[in-house]
């Protein structure tokens, strides 16, 4: 449910409230039922075993329960709260790693918060993978919405470090994650990777900056070594019409609004967060916990109702691929 | 036109063949009838002065004669062919200048043959900024489709060099002008500017890059002095969705691929050039001289027929603020 005090709560029942039209597989929220009392007036089933999902789901909404410490006033975070969203994180983790939930789908938490109570990490992405065994630099965000799938190699640094940052190997390394993963989770069989350049034109060969010579095209050739589907690097101001986007099946940019921008412009209220190269899979609505609005029920559901529907999809390719 | 043998006749009388449909001002092009002959069957009529459009443009296509020294090609461009791009723009541009037009719009034209004949200035843009006695450092290039206008602060510098060439005398300077430009050839009274930050989440106070405290912060501040509304620094993901788009008149971007990218992902087919801060109307359609596709029937006059609407309206609404 991620924040009790933000709008993860909300977003998770009216998930629930749309489960029909929306088609969404069986879930159940992890965290304090009161987050939800608090701010919807639907009902709610507390469940003590995952198991109990499927009898329940037609009903009401199951909420494992993991009790906030104090009383829950949506839009206003604290310590006992930050406390909450962290249990029921390590919780819905740990029974997705043991099997006992197909996927994990986090919902937004306040760094802030997290780092307030002692939280070390620098986001629930390198929690999740720590408590999968695997190191974070080994795993690829990738955000997506209906119609574009986007891989940042760099994420939340200075646009000034990018250049410094990009290297073949961070590039292979992230590509290849990205190829397998869209095998495993989205049954792509030969997935094709389309490469932005760093520069302007992607560098008119070089006349506007090197880093297509030097980095970047040394990367697509190894991985098209490796038989993966790699193209480009191309110009980024052209890959992202719809013509465009029919070509490819992720595009892998530089750095992140290189990657966000398109994916926002485009879909706004429904773009997905999913974690590539963990065990598990992992899903997360790509918005913050809206604390400002929180307990006024104008938190739009649309990109939670996307993260589980995803989330939900790719374990049954996965499942469907062990058989 | 542009080059003869890119795809800038066939466009022209593309545009001139759907006037009505389009309701496009009345508009003669500045070639060789012959190029515009060789890809195309309606009805063309060379003119010797601009006086003339008016009585022939419901029949035909009026072309003011400017004539390439070789036989037309399409899609091989040659010498002579640039030497008649070059001398097309340098006659439109003059008559622009004098009144004898309302506007220029400028077809597609290929940097690197104009090179090949002495063409001593990066683009077609500078070309015409020096004719109209204009410095093309305080020209401002604006991209603009139906639902978003994005103003590059830097165009085609490397990534790396951006960091280093935006200042806050430099934003400043192009804001002021696309504020001028947006009240005077859109009859915007009092045209709303946003930002864009330059890092992720437009540096999240500093943690991310200090560029919007250091350097955008003071120019928006600046410009709020004199009055212009001006917002941000925003992050650059956050800004181009529908609901985001409709809160300003024009993006101020700080790199070429950030203003670009959206424009492109939104509006690849229609993406209108302006300069601002001419004394004239000029546009251009976004796109270059497809030589590979030219005469073949395949190129798309959506953007040409942008441009020619756009510079129309502007030259109107000049009028009418001079009137």
């Amino acid at each position: 449910m991620g924040d009790p005090a933000g709008i993860g709560p909300e977003i998770v029942a009216k998930a629930w409230r749309d489960r029909a039209f929306q088609a969404l597989p069986p879930f159940f929220a992890v965290g304090d039922p009161r987050a939800v009392a608090a701010v919807w007036d639907g009902p709610i089933m507390p469940i003590g075993n995952p198991d109990e999902t499927r009898s329940v789901f037609d009903t009401a909404l199951p909420v494992l329960v993991v009790a906030d410490a104090e009383a829950i006033v949506p839009g206003q975070p604290d310590d006992a709260g930050a406390r909450c969203a962290l249990d029921s994180l390590e919780l819905a983790t740990g029974l997705a790693r043991s099997g006992a939930a197909g996927a994990l789908v986090t919902g937004p938490v306040s760094k802030a918060q997290l780092y307030r109570i002692g939280f070390t990490h620098p986001g629930q992405t390198e929690f999740v993978a720590e408590r999968c065994g695997i190191a974070p630099e080994n795993t690829v965000m990738m955000l997506a919405g209906p119609t574009l799938r986007v891989v940042p190699v760099t994420t939340h640094i200075a646009l000034a470090e990018v250049p410094q940052a990009i290297s073949t190997e961070l590039i292979v390394a992230k590509a290849r994650v990205t190829a397998r993963s869209l095998a495993r989770n989205f049954a792509i069989e030969s997935p094709r990777l389309a490469f932005a350049g760093l520069n302007p034109h992607a560098g008119e060969s070089g006349a506007l900056g090197r880093e297509e010579i030097d980095v970047l095209e040394p990367a697509i050739r190894q991985l098209q070594d490796e038989g993966i589907d790699a193209v480009g690097p191309f110009a980024a101001d052209t890959m992202f019409h719809a013509r465009a986007r029919a070509g490819y099946d992720a595009a892998i940019c530089l750095y992140h609004d290189q990657a966000l921008v398109p994916l926002k412009t485009l879909h706004f209220d429904e773009g997905v967060n999913m974690t590539l190269g963990l065990p598990i899979v992992r899903t997360s609505p790509d918005h913050g916990t809206a604390f400002g609005i929180a307990g006024h029920d104008q938190a739009e559901p649309g990109a939670m109702i996307a993260a589980i529907r995803m989330a939900g999809q790719a374990a049954e390719k996965r499942a469907l691929a062990e058989a």
